[in-house]
């Protein structure tokens, strides 16, 4: 299922970052090893892969989408060290290993996301690369990341559930296996599930589709073919959710590397709650299909992209 | 002492921040509140008005100076927002209003934060300039806010202290008047204040070199100019903190806009701590002295750039 490249390409994205990241053994050392705690050693490298994945399938040099794959995934990074935080989802276990607040410090945890943010950008300034091509990727990078994609979905998940904290919405949805109530009818509309399509397409689709993006950029892809690799990814971040969410339900923290269950110890609007479990699982089978049809006219150049939509739709961690 | 032109840069810098800051009344509406509540409204803009002064002095045209502007002035509002958090220095009050995390939530806070840097280097990347000279920007600014520079300040800061939530650290100086104690001697050599200008340096230091290295980017600068530049900027950026050691003593809470005697209650090294008033306003005059040293070979063109940096020197709040 996955092409030999992917493992290549995730060694690519471990030495850029290494070599990025400030070294340990110098001062301030606390916030150095926490940034690598943080970007190092774990993680799918997910929305590295798509940054290789769409530039070579394009024509891109390798070597070229090395600082957009980095950057992408050093912002990846950070939001999960903020998200993981007291005051946010209050996570101690990420990736199989403590969150960084825990394995730190609560104020090296916020410093050390700051500071892996920052160094997105500082690794695109200095890519080696033409000036306009530097310029578009922190475009695409920054608009994703800020208030209008990635925070912003984040606080808009923050309203959805009522607090930050982990108390129950007031709203919050019970967990049903069909979705519909015991009179077999729909038990949510269409608004709470296009409320939680908009927060996902956010919170994460606007990241998984910058790396397609930056990615295509680097080949300079024309405007049509950049419009179709973005159908594509906003249905790969879509179904990576449906996934989430469904895997929050079936799997073992263990299995996971995060706590499992806790959607629901949550009482969080989800998929599964809003569609119920069946309805969860057709919904990834339609975000499949629109993933194979964007890619379609793009023909056998994009094979290795459809092959990372497919783990999207079957990874079991 | 101000020249009429800095009332006129100020009001560029909160114009062209209010057009990039989200709308407050678009979802999610509690964190774009946040995000102008850090942003606008308030504070010395003493950054923006160094973008300014140095970009005007080298003959580049205003308007190509409102991003960089802004930008220094995001990330320096986005740094103020997560150090008063309850983890970091815990302060309430911020340019006399309640800081965002108390004005909001915690989580609000560290959201807004983060979305505000990431909206700086959007300002840059869309700003109306050459991409050479938005991609210098962008790398100029994130070599200043990141871990080699004003993360890594905090960080140092944090270390120094001993705890980031205001803990005395072990070896926390107590405060005299002259630096000396009962028997003459000189309290603590010159590696306890070589630490505290490397924090300060970093932690407040890095931002002001940027905003000075921005504006002399824009005007093409040579580097025998930007190098003269930098040395005034960083001899700025120790004078601006020894006043604010000064007026943390001196001040009251209500001038300042801020808590005042924290350092004391928190026995944190600074400058009045470590050489005593007396010495403390020594090494404000030496580092005014830096000041005209380095601007004097650019004669009258830096007369404003002086202005500001007398304005360091002599500000009571």
């Amino acid at each position: 299922m996955a092409p030999e490249a992917f493992g290549r390409w995730a060694t690519r994205t471990e030495a850029t970052l290494e070599r990025l990241l400030p070294d340990p053994a110098a001062a301030p050392s606390r916030l150095h090893a926490a940034m690598r705690h943080a970007a190092l050693g774990s993680g799918k490298r997910m929305r590295p892969l798509l940054v290789y994945a769409t530039g070579t399938a394009l024509g891109a040099d390798q070597a070229l989408l090395d600082a957009p794959a980095a950057a992408v995934e050093l912002v990846h990074a950070y939001s999960l060290v903020h998200d993981d935080l007291p005051a946010m989802d209050d996570d101690d276990l990420r990736r199989g290993r403590p969150t960084v607040h825990v394995a730190f410090d609560e104020a090296t945890a916020i410093l050390a996301g700051d500071a892996l943010q920052t160094l997105a950008f500082t690794a695109l300034a200095a890519a080696p690369a033409p000036a306009q091509l530097r310029i578009d990727w922190v475009h695409a990078l920054a608009d994703a990341a800020g208030a209008a994609g990635m925070c912003g979905g984040q606080a808009l998940d923050i309203d959805a559930t009522g607090s930050a904290r982990g108390q129950p919405a007031a709203s919050a949805p019970a967990l049903s296996t069909t979705g519909k109530d015991a009179a077999g009818r729909q038990m949510f509309g269409g608004d709470a599930l296009a409320r939680l399509e908009r927060m996902h397409a956010l919170k994460t689709g606007a990241l998984i589709r910058a790396a397609v993006r930056m990615g295509a950029l680097a080949a300079t892809a024309d405007p049509a073919v950049l419009a179709r690799l973005d159908g594509f990814a906003a249905a790969l971040g879509l179904a990576f959710q449906v996934r989430d969410d469904l895997l929050d339900v079936e799997g073992s923290s263990e299995q996971l590397g995060k706590t499992a269950g806790k959607d629901a110890a949550q009482a969080k609007a989800t998929y599964p709650a809003l569609l119920g479990m069946d309805g969860a699982r057709l919904r990834l089978q339609q975000l499949a299909v629109d993933m194979d049809d964007a890619l379609a006219p793009l023909g056998d150049r994009a094979a290795t992209l459809a092959a990372l939509g497919r783990l999207a739709v079957t990874r079991t961690h």
